[in-house]
């Protein structure tokens, strides 16, 4: 739910007349994405999303973006491109902000994903790593292994969220801090493709959008964040066996994971559980009650992290 | 700002699936509307408004809107007719609550209208009320004169909004009880015509909105609310003479008033006043802090309630 700064039509009209997209026929601001102001905007030439970017997007980190979504577009991958004006220039400004234009994606976000749509996530996942195998761009991970104890102290006392969370999130660090790989295949990764993130009609994925946290990490990480976000009952306290084993079966279509990667599936996955754990109780404690963003519950990812470090869970990563 | 109630892609897909109307291409949560949930739904048809009616628009009321919609858009109305499937039934169910399919009108609203704007509005409005005249159908206004000593008194103690506010709120309520009029021209009106209830494009009105408000009463009351909410600055306390005139001059190219209507005018435009600024008010104590819905701010409807009171105020509804 994101609609946070207005656009004057007449700032409108002057933005998409640098554009060769015609004139505005419609603008109506919608309820997608947690970090922008995202309006769905209707020219005489198309349709396109119109976003502007609010604090928590750095306007340095644009051109990155940018390019990140025009490789991927070249490589036929199903992202909202950002459209370029009549003089090649991407990231505008309006309303006092930083916009971009972007490509309209067809399809709706899931909220209860069947198996066979697991599948087609995890097989886009696969295709989307093929294509950023080569791609020579970075940026580093802001939200990664590196930051979450950062992030846990500016928290505060955690137990203020959850009673006993200090306690598990300081053992589960030291834990991570001692057992984190270091030589796992990596390049720009999603980071968080939750199933909010992903556009699909019936069982094909047509649009895998809001990248604003693309950055540089293990693949494999990529993929337990997407496990997490797929397999998962709303509670987190149960993983459905078919919707992962099809979540793997899809990815394994596009991508062979080393041995290595294999073994560190759960340890990464106890890091992705980690990280939205923590963001999500930061935000818990730091977001006003009357903000128009709402807070979201850190505590089904507490039971993500408690399912990923049972004994069993090599076997919650099994293609089947 | 409004989506509370999600919608399920197999649910939205079996209602489509009652229309002549294609199968489902994206749906996207619309901040459009503070009473309901609106989505823009894309089928292959071509594009609509699915609302769904949260607990403010009352079920038995619907029909009353879709007669009204449709025999408008029968008159050429620039106003969204609510579709009906094949079956002929627009009132469907989903996700829990009362839903229609509605028509899309291209066009922005406005918040910074220019005279020739409100000429087009004013123009607009009176086009509409000719198509009222003969309409057969009527609803009681549940926020007419006779109930706003009600929303006073279910606010509480006006002082805690504005200090100062529940004697000038009782002197209003004695003085329009003594002077409201009996015997104007009256039917069906809109009620809450204001500027994000106008759709245009450039100085062409391209839609009327959100009839939710619609009832029965007089028709220059319709005329003074649309000229509270076009002709004024933000803060109520400036009335523009190029506005408020340009609106009257587009209403009287459509709808001669008789000369009691001139007459009562300010009258009517005090109350006008005091029933936005009553509702607001209740609002401002009754919504929570943390509500998605965002409180309008009561005090510029009682700087306009000041301005109409003043002896000149018959001025500002002159045709310029």
């Amino acid at each position: 739910m994101a609609v946070y700064t207005h656009v004057e039509p007449d700032d409108l009209a002057a933005l998409v007349a640098k554009y060769d997209i015609g004139t505005v026929v419609s603008c109506k601001g919608i309820a997608e994405g947690v970090e922008n102001s995202n309006f769905l905007l209707e020219t005489t030439g198309g349709r396109f999303i119109l976003t502007l970017y609010e604090k928590r997007v750095s306007e340095g980190d644009l051109p990155f973006f940018v390019d990140l979504l025009n490789h991927l577009a070249s490589q036929s991958c199903p992202v909202p491109a950002m459209i370029r004006d009549r003089s090649g220039v991407a990231i505008q400004q309006i309303s006092g902000r930083a916009a971009c234009v972007i490509q309209f994606l067809p399809g709706i976000s899931l909220t209860q994903p069947t198996p066979a749509q697991c599948e087609a996530a995890g097989a886009a996942l696969g295709t989307m790593h093929r294509a950023l195998e080569a791609y020579a761009g970075a940026r580093a991970n802001s939200m990664g292994h590196d930051h979450w104890r950062g992030v846990a102290e500016a928290t505060g006392d955690l137990d203020v969220v959850l009673p006993g969370l200090q306690s598990i999130v300081d053992d589960e660090l030291a834990y991570l801090d001692t057992h984190w790989p270091t030589d796992l295949p990596a390049h720009v990764i999603h980071a968080d493709l939750f199933p909010d993130n992903v556009l699909m009609l019936g069982d094909r994925v047509t649009g895998l959008i809001d990248f604003y946290f693309a950055a540089s990490d293990f693949r494999a990480y990529d993929l337990v964040i997407t496990h997490a976000s797929w397999a998962f009952s709303a509670d987190g306290k149960h993983c459905d066996p078919a919707r992962a084993g099809a979540l793997m079966r899809g990815y394994a279509r596009e991508i062979t994971l080393s041995d290595a990667e294999v073994a560190a599936l759960p340890l990464l996955a106890r890091g992705a559980s980690l990280r939205f754990l923590l963001t999500r109780a930061h935000d818990w404690v730091h977001t006003p009650a009357d903000a128009l963003v709402t807070r979201k519950d850190p505590s089904p990812f507490l039971a993500r992290l408690q399912r990923y470090s049972a004994a069993d869970a090599a076997s919650l990563f099994a293609a089947r």
